[in-house]
């Protein structure tokens, strides 16, 4: 699986052409994992550094230099040096004159300084061309050969020459190199690998909001509600029961949400007569996280699954067959087969397990490598037909499960519906309003719209331009 | 998780170098993003269109040109237009002249056109050198930085310094290009973004086949003939257990005939004493399906799974262990236990979750990027050994479910056997061949026709030079 | 989904310039499936062979030639032949002076000869450039097209030049081409596909061995020794029930050892007073391997998870319930609910839910694909974050399973514990371990040593400069 074949590697080249020769300022694991990768890989590696008292823990073959003498070797010099560490570098500026120094630095902080590291190193040795790179990149991974060719090294760099000497190594470690611009780009380059999840933020709030919501409110209809009428002590449903009411609630308010702000999408072209005005930005950011927002609403379905699947395990269900067949003993009743009754329970199951079934097949093309292998039509044919399919057979699940006693007064408790019934509001909305959208009348507007027509008369002439861009 | 910080990026370029100058024609969702996305990577952007109404959504630091200024900006153009629309660039073959022209258009229909885009584009300005490229990447794809290194784009042209240039650009944007030859490929390229799921076809239209036939049979047996003998009304099987009956039958067979193929084709070889013979064109197409074939099943399989699971919550089968239970009391008979069914009910059971983790674990091997970890050996190890541990632990889980009544008489209603017993065919059949072409005579023999041997004599002189190929 | 667009192309090239043209020896089933692949790239191919038979199987466009006339029409071979068959290249010496020479092929068998087939080669044909490439790539893939750009083509040469070349035409046909060095790293090379999930098996050997021994201890406590006391015949307890106890202890122990290598990392480090000392060889090998260590446990977790769930469907567990209700019937006892068993009950599989929840998505972001996605902090909260999580949920969820009855000595048979109680035995320590090491004192004298501190006085000269380096 790994590819161990690149652990150990000959040491020497017989060429005879000399191999281009690299230069590591700091001797650190990030510098010593480079310096490994960059030997494997055939360049000639020398390090910089105040002594050489660990070379045991260096590659062998490369040689340690003090850092002038280091310098001298070679015009491309990685400094794997922190931050604080940078000032001994403005003694060096005449051997480093000219050379390319590639910054691969990392803060522990976000914004820690005010200007990102590659800028600062710019500064102190201005006659270097400065390019940043390799920051995303962890010495763990260069050293193991985790990597693989999909794995992108963010470079960016005010000389484009520079720039492009490391670009060529970093296609000669077997990384995909990705131009950001110029030196300025270094500061959202250096924030990066310090997000965590940035886009998983909001579904992950919004379901913890969701299931504190729901997890309260049934814990007051299930648990508060017979203590206080019956006295009856019914706490063990916060264990099992209350999440299995939770946790579908809550998968199928997530789901809903994912497919709602196509729904307004759609609502705000239609109103505004064009697709040429931005959404709101909140907006934006919803439909930029719908993909997180449904594998959240999978786990929680997920969850669901297991927790139903639990039920004949439990010891109050079981206790419970048991007394009720003890009861129609005690009490000689005949315990009559309905159909009806079965074909309910049976049906609510299936949809169920369908609507599951096509979840995880979303979920499962959703992941990077599988989308990667779909074309943009059916990556579109998976998300926008099977998603549809899979909001209505979950709602369906969850309307079949209410069946008839879905709005009887009787389960009102405390004016409080069942917790399932609150679960249906914004999916059967979504259903409803995408059925409007798809009635031929408005589909043909919204499609046209879609294709660049403006409603507006005055701007019918630069529509007809418009039109005919792709 | 996403790649956020390509989103915004820095616009200023203060390098010495000025950075290189393309050219997009048209100002659509394609040639913006296209132009956002060159623009990060450090390119000048240049857009030509009619009227520059439409810059407030263009990317600032852009500028929008008449077509003819712009196109005397660059050497390169974009021509980011419908085809329908491709006419007004006859006007500008001046400009144009000795240009490299990259079409990124699709078309809305497969074939829709004698000649592709590109080759109409090369007929129109006959002077530019013609490249196709980019039409399988989406507007939004590129635009949110959902694109890793693995995304492939196809290019083709007749002029390789211009498709070389171009390949240059895509490798800058992060992507990775891939030469198809000349511009007569054109019409695959523009093709592909047209096709749905054209591999997953047969194995798709194969399982609805199966199921509607087993789902049919298994109504007759089980809802009509109760029926019509015993006026007992069980149309609610149709909800969970004949889907159950039908769903485990039809990954059976499927994933038989998954390993069918192969055995085929060995019989093939056998039969015609040499490998250097085409096989038929449906067999052929048959074994490049496997694959999808396969995950159909398991997807069946998985269906399987759940609904068995789901059992003991159904209704009916609740009803049914009470009214044994009340039976036995009513009756006053003993239940006294039977050590040999508890073996054959715990063993088929166990038999089939051990196939189904089988199954499971080569269905996660099939994702791309774990199959991509692994070399030839352990694919086929994988792929062929566990494959048919796989087959063989599905077929027992089924003939033990059988068990003794397997081919008793009293199973039959109006003739027709259980439908377990047919899914039973095809893995036996496959199992039993396979069986047969692993002992080593017929072994050793379809190795040696494998490694090149041929049995005709005549042509053993020519073998033998086979033989040294690899 | 598959890139059946490459598989057929346009077979002429009306450019003006002339394509490069590349020369195969061998006509085998890896020779063609390249020569197709080159000529679909643009590339115009030439074979080599004793004589031209087979040409039907061949691409069309293609031309054969005799070896030495084909040799004379590029400078750059590709030698797809049985190393066995390499002595006649000595015959060629002339013609291939100066070239470049493309071994591409594999041994049945690792190290079966003294020298790797490319440095083998070499010495045949001392004037031309011999690259070792393509091995890892398998004819079918090449020919279906079933290669994405993140698959990796390891190159190694002594002539950089020529590397170089073939290092173009690895990427010329999408692929991604890996300078591995010298010609020496060619044995690496080519024992790569060869190796059978080297990194796999310690962890299988290990869960291996767990599983039997535990599996034996069941037998002994669960079969044996009730029909040596009782004379009771427990067999059928083989095919479900100690199965769903050994799954479960193997899966804990497992992953409790994920996490131990890394609690005696940190004692050893804490020990030595320094991170720049080598660990001992077995812990850096148990290090490596714990991905699959955590793997191998999520299969076994998810084993014991369908186990579980399996468990009301079996007959013994039936009859068991009827037996239960029907001893009540007949004895007219009471069956009084306690809440305290319902809560026990749910909470333990509550907590077990959660844990094999966890350990799911432990799984997923482990898929190559997934974890490329996530920077190094993401990797490391989920990794280690979310991985205690998991032990921990994992680790109650046994204790709870155990409850009250725990260390009774009514539990004990012949001495010997319940097995769950052996399986707890790592986790705890693990826990208790990382609980202690996490305690503020001891936690910041870790973080110092993994910053570069150490606690020898003498070299913390050294050791300032050590903590300048990343």
């Amino acid at each position: 699986m790994e590819k161990t074949c690149t652990v150990m590697l000959p040491l020497t080249m017989n060429s005879s052409e000399k191999p281009q020769t690299v230069c590591i300022f700091g001797t650190g694991d990030f510098g010593r994992s480079l310096g490994f990768k960059m030997f494997q890989c055939g360049y000639s590696v020398v390090f910089g550094s105040r002594n050489s008292r660990m070379s045991s823990l260096l590659p062998s073959g490369a040689e340690v230099f003090s850092y002038s003498e280091a310098a001298q070797k070679s015009d491309i010099i990685f400094i794997a040096i922190h931050r604080e560490h940078y000032e001994f570098l403005r003694e060096l500026t005449e051997d480093l004159n000219g050379k390319i120094l590639v910054d691969v630095s990392n803060n522990p902080k976000i914004n820690q300084y005010p200007e990102s590291n590659a800028e600062y190193l710019a500064q102190l040795v201005p006659g270097a061309y400065v390019v940043k790179a390799f920051n995303t990149i962890s010495a763990w991974a260069l050293q193991s050969g985790a990597l693989d060719a999909s794995r992108q090294v963010f470079v960016c760099g005010n000389d484009s020459k520079a720039k492009q000497r490391v670009m060529d190594i970093v296609r000669a470690l077997g990384l995909t190199p990705l131009d950001q611009g110029s030196l300025k780009a270094a500061t959202e380059i250096e924030n990066y690998p310090l997000q965590l999840f940035p886009m998983w933020r909001f579904p992950f709030y919004l379901s913890a909001a969701l299931c504190l919501f729901f997890f309260i409110y049934c814990v007051i209809r299930d648990v508060i509600y017979p203590y206080v009428i019956e006295n009856k002590d019914s706490t063990f449903r916060m264990a099992v029961s209350i999440p299995n009411s939770v946790f579908p609630i809550t998968a199928l308010t997530l789901l809903a949400l994912v497919y709602l702000p196509g729904v307004i999408a759609a609502i705000l072209q239609l109103y505004q007569g064009t697709k040429y005005r931005r959404f709101p930005d909140w907006l934006d950011h919803w439909m930029l996280c719908r993909k997180q927002l449904g594998l959240v609403a999978l786990g929680f379905a997920f969850l669901h699954a297991i927790y139903t699947l639990v039920i004949p395990i439990r010891y109050y269900v079981r206790w419970r067959m048991r007394n009720t067949t003890l009861t129609k003993v005690i009490t000689k009743k005949d315990d009559p087969f309905f159909t009806s009754t079965a074909w309910h329970s049976d049906s609510y199951l299936s949809v169920g397990i369908l609507g599951f079934f096509l979840f995880v097949l979303l979920g499962i093309t959703s992941l990077p490598s599988v989308s990667n292998m779909m074309n943009w039509r059916e990556f579109r044919f998976i998300q926008s037909k099977l998603g549809y399919l899979t909001l209505i057979l979950c709602t369906a699940h969850a309307l079949l499960y209410g069946g008839k006693r879905f709005l009887s007064p009787s389960i009102l408790r405390w004016y409080l519906p069942s917790a399932y019934v609150l679960a249906l509001i914004i999916p059967c909305t979504v259903l409803v309003i995408k059925f409007i959208l798809i009635m031929p009348c408005i589909n043909n507007t919204l499609k046209r719209i879609r294709r660049g027509w403006e409603r507006d008369s005055k701007s019918s002439k630069s529509a007809l331009n418009g039109k005919s861009d792709i």
